[in-house]
């Protein structure tokens, strides 16, 4: 390749974030706009284009590409995107011809959940692994199939949606209509909502005192602060996600024999208290051939996963 | 391909099946003999390799290859087999490799439950269809995934374990060592169980007349055969049992974007007692984006499923 840069663009629904990132996944420059989401795909792809303007405006480098994240079902081989949620108007947009004609470069486009797979794959937790699976816990508990170096897609580009493996056919109801969703436990909000209801039953933990005497708000983060304090209830509520991540985790791993795991998003920030749980419980759960190969990593990219997975694409692609 | 004829070889626990198959999947000549699998592989080797020469030595036409399908863990590209459950001694034995050699002319070796995948692919069922999921309900629940018609066989080709996905973590004990595996409730020895304690508390029903008042066996048939006589509590057993299976197809179909579904093994005979609310519960369990493109159809190969899947193999192969 000739240069030694890549743009990554990290479309959200409220904020579209641009970065010039080098080939080793440092990020050179960062831009950041509103989304406009609410104004439909001609109004998002300008904001878009502007932000990838503004990036390349005050870096006169050669770029080798650019990648996009994006929410929706996206056709990578196509590099089109079809209803992203709160993205009106959104239905076969050819966002990666769109891109790669205003700008004369080639662009990828790559769903929000796979663009961080294959961010670990090329920069970070997963650089010496073939195959793995990538759990992001965010809003929404997002999936990826990483096999032999490449996403597995899927018949459509829809696959590796494995926040929505059940584990429990009569649990929580999920909003994707199922009941018992990994996600129905695990999204940031859905969490929020079972600890909750918890609380009321933990009336002496440090947690309930935060949360109805001292009135902080009750959030993943808050979780974890009131786990590294050394409370019970607060310990027991990260065990029990890590237990319903595991049993999830662990039929994907006897369906697939894929025993690589990398854990990213937020809630990947439980650390200890989280993948200790989840390594045990995997463990326990899945077939005997597999339990001497598990391994369970935290994903390397953090705050800028975003557009580290949307700059991979780039290398990944080339 | 100069010949028209391919040996399948289904190596069972107790006989090996040897079939001179033409290549649109008729049997033009079967043999059968003991597995002495208890005597060790030289012997099982000695017996799969007597059956293929009764074969042979009765049918002088050319043979394009041979196909095995073997219980135990199998890599394909290798041809070797390991662990085969009740087949004591086997460790990394080169079948393929022995087989051919011995017949001067290719083997290729797949685990049992893929080859009835690929047996589906090349003469049943999947013939019109890229890609599938393969479930086996017998003894056990074998799966096997055929993506762009190539079996996925994931990072050892111990991919395809669908009956130890789990749809209830607190469900029933598995002999895997988990809980609530579709195994746990559809595999024959385990249907026949739950369904005996339920019928304790449905004596008026007809299977309990059979069972305990006329003393027949409790077994798959015998609720299908309550079934077609219109026995409430046998409809509901396969309703159940149904559910099930459709829980655990729907994260499977989540997770691979394939919605394709072909179901095989003699519990498939239940028909539409066991269809309709799998159908049902499967389009009413996965994501929206797979609602309409769900497919759910009967295995074509019945009795003959083992030897038809392993001359397959050399059709697929080849």
């Amino acid at each position: 390749m000739a240069s030694e840069y890549t743009i990554g663009v990290d479309l959200g629904g409220t904020s579209v974030k641009v970065g010039l990132t080098d080939f080793r996944g440092n990020i050179i420059h960062k831009e950041c706009m509103p989304t406009f989401a609410e104004k439909g795909p001609d109004k998002v792809i300008s904001q878009i284009s502007a932000c990838i303007r503004l990036v390349l405006d005050n870096n006169p480098v050669e770029v080798e590409g650019i990648g996009i994240g994006s929410p929706g079902a996206v056709i990578a081989s196509k590099g089109t995107v079809d209803y992203p949620p709160n993205f009106p108007g959104w239905e076969s947009i050819a966002l990666g011809k769109i891109i790669s004609e205003s700008f004369s470069m080639p662009a990828y486009v790559e769903n929000d959940a796979n663009a961080a797979a294959i961010g670990e794959l090329i920069f970070g937790a997963g650089k010496d692994l073939d195959s793995f699976i990538m759990i992001t816990l965010g809003t929404g508990v997002g999936g990826g199939i990483i096999f032999e170096r490449k996403i597995f897609h899927g018949t459509t580009g829809a696959a590796g949606e494995l926040g929505h493996i059940s584990v429990d056919y009569q649990g929580r109801k999920c909003k994707c209509g199922n009941y018992g969703c990994m996600e129905a436990y695990a999204g940031n909000n859905y969490l929020v909502e079972w600890v909750e209801e918890d609380l009321q039953k933990h009336i002496n933990s440090l947690l309930f005192k935060w949360v109805h005497i001292e009135n902080e708000v009750l959030t993943p983060k808050l979780i974890h602060e009131a786990a590294v304090k050394n409370d019970d209830f607060a310990i027991k509520v990260i065990i029990k996600l890590a237990q319903v991540l595991g049993y999830g985790i662990s039929s994907i791993i006897n369906a697939s024999d894929i025993p690589n795991v990398v854990i990213g998003g937020g809630v990947a920030g439980f650390g200890e208290f989280l993948f200790k749980p989840l390594n045990e419980t995997i463990i326990e759960r899945v077939m005997k051939t597999h339990k001497s190969r598990v391994t369970l990593r935290p994903a390397v990219l953090k705050n800028e996963a975003g557009i580290l997975g949307a700059s991979a694409l780039v290398l990944y692609q080339a």
